[in-house]
């Protein structure tokens, strides 16, 4: 078992517990569910290139003019001197130097779990995009922000609020929304609350992270979160509840 | 067991063997893992709707106008009356069927094995389509091909021959092919053959059969497939030899 803390870049935000990112909260969650000890450090997007360079993380690809394009989570482990990045590398570190914990990823289903994880950006991601990439900009603290608009703007070739729908397209495009998580939701058995059945594994991990993101997003209360509680018989809602317990105290964030 | 022959339901074509389609391939290698008796019935793809209403198939989509979307396979199991389509599907009636058989989707990986391939289907299956759809007029019957064309061309807005990049693009092509299956091999272990490990299950029989498709339609001995078993340390083309055992017997395709 780990004795020092593993410590666990995250991208801080305005959300309660300041974790927002889809991506760090499976690690996050993948963390808690192997019992293990570990420190956040909030680091704002602008900076997550120069701490992977810092540290020696890889970067997760290679943009399209050669560049390495680095991203959270990262953890690096102090008991073993790792630094590992991808939330599916981190799984497989994970469970391979600490096999006494529970797996994330059950034998036999480590590509399954890959391919699952690419089949879920695939199916369910894209729709969701209109809604939240310019709500992204509500949430993230202001350097964080400044940077995600001006990145994406110049990525897109587009102002970021273009991308939300006008008050004509607005239903069209949330029942897309919807739909590519009622092709993820026909992957299970009508009752069954995990991917693997009784017991969790990355990919609730993977699906729970992006309703955190969501829900961090939209809001709690807002009405778009309300309304994703209640898709495919409440399933996403069940999901997020039965994870709760893996989701760790909230951290307090970093001062602004 | 089953004691009378399951009809299966296949896409005939001009191949070696006449199965060509990817996704009829998943059931025929599934049939044959299992050890059932089937018996293949040749469908042109023309005729493959009225067939879907008359034997009572459920259609695999909905199209944009509403219409039902019949797709094969399709089985018949004179053993139980039942009429499934869509492979996914028949790996699930043919594991419930038939508890004695090898299983096509171990316990626990239902969920994962469906999300897994469309994980493979949106990572693997776009940069082939440049190479793939104008190659399959030629390995086609021809009212299969008529009517591929036909459809296809009215769906796509322009004639199908304008998908096959130039000499210019080609090369950039066919690196975007191989990389998509790239992503798709970097889920595996450098040394493992099979998606879970050690055992065949439908994960396997899904990228098989797309490359089964591949072979088909590229020939056998073209310089494309030769390309494409020497990619990824020749994954690929080991994948297809150890399931080679799964294809059965060459059947007789339907007369001219």
């Amino acid at each position: 078992m780990a004795t020092e803390p593993i410590v666990f870049y995250d991208i801080p935000s305005r959300a309660p517990g300041s974790a927002m990112s889809g991506n760090t909260w499976i690690t996050r969650y993948s963390l808690n569910f192997k019992g293990l000890a570990f420190k956040t450090m909030w680091v704002e997007i602008p900076d997550i290139g120069d701490l992977c360079k810092k540290i020696g993380a890889a970067p997760s690809a290679i943009n399209e003019d050669g560049s390495p394009y680095y991203t959270l989570p990262v953890i690096q482990d102090p008991n073993t001197g790792a630094v590992i990045a991808d939330s599916l590398k981190i799984a497989s570190y994970l469970d391979e130097t600490y096999p006494d914990t529970p797996r994330l990823l059950p034998p036999g289903t480590r590509a399954l779990q890959k391919g699952f994880r690419a089949g879920v950006e695939a199916s369910a991601v894209p729709g969701s995009l209109a809604f939240m990439l310019p709500a992204m900009v509500q949430i993230l603290r202001p350097r964080s922000a400044e940077y995600f608009v001006r990145t994406r703007e110049a990525s897109l070739g587009h102002k970021l609020s273009e991308l939300s729908p006008t008050s004509e397209t607005r239903e069209a495009a949330w029942r897309k929304f919807e739909s590519g998580f009622g092709k993820v939701s026909s992957w299970m058995d009508d009752d069954g609350v995990f991917f693997m059945g009784d017991t969790a594994s990355l990919a609730d991990f993977a699906v729970a992270g992006i309703m955190q993101w969501f829900r961090s997003v939209l809001g709690r209360e807002s009405a778009e979160w309300k309304d994703i509680e209640r898709w495919h018989g409440g399933r996403w809602a069940k999901l997020v509840s039965a994870l709760q317990k893996y989701e760790g105290p909230v951290e307090k964030g970093p001062q602004d």
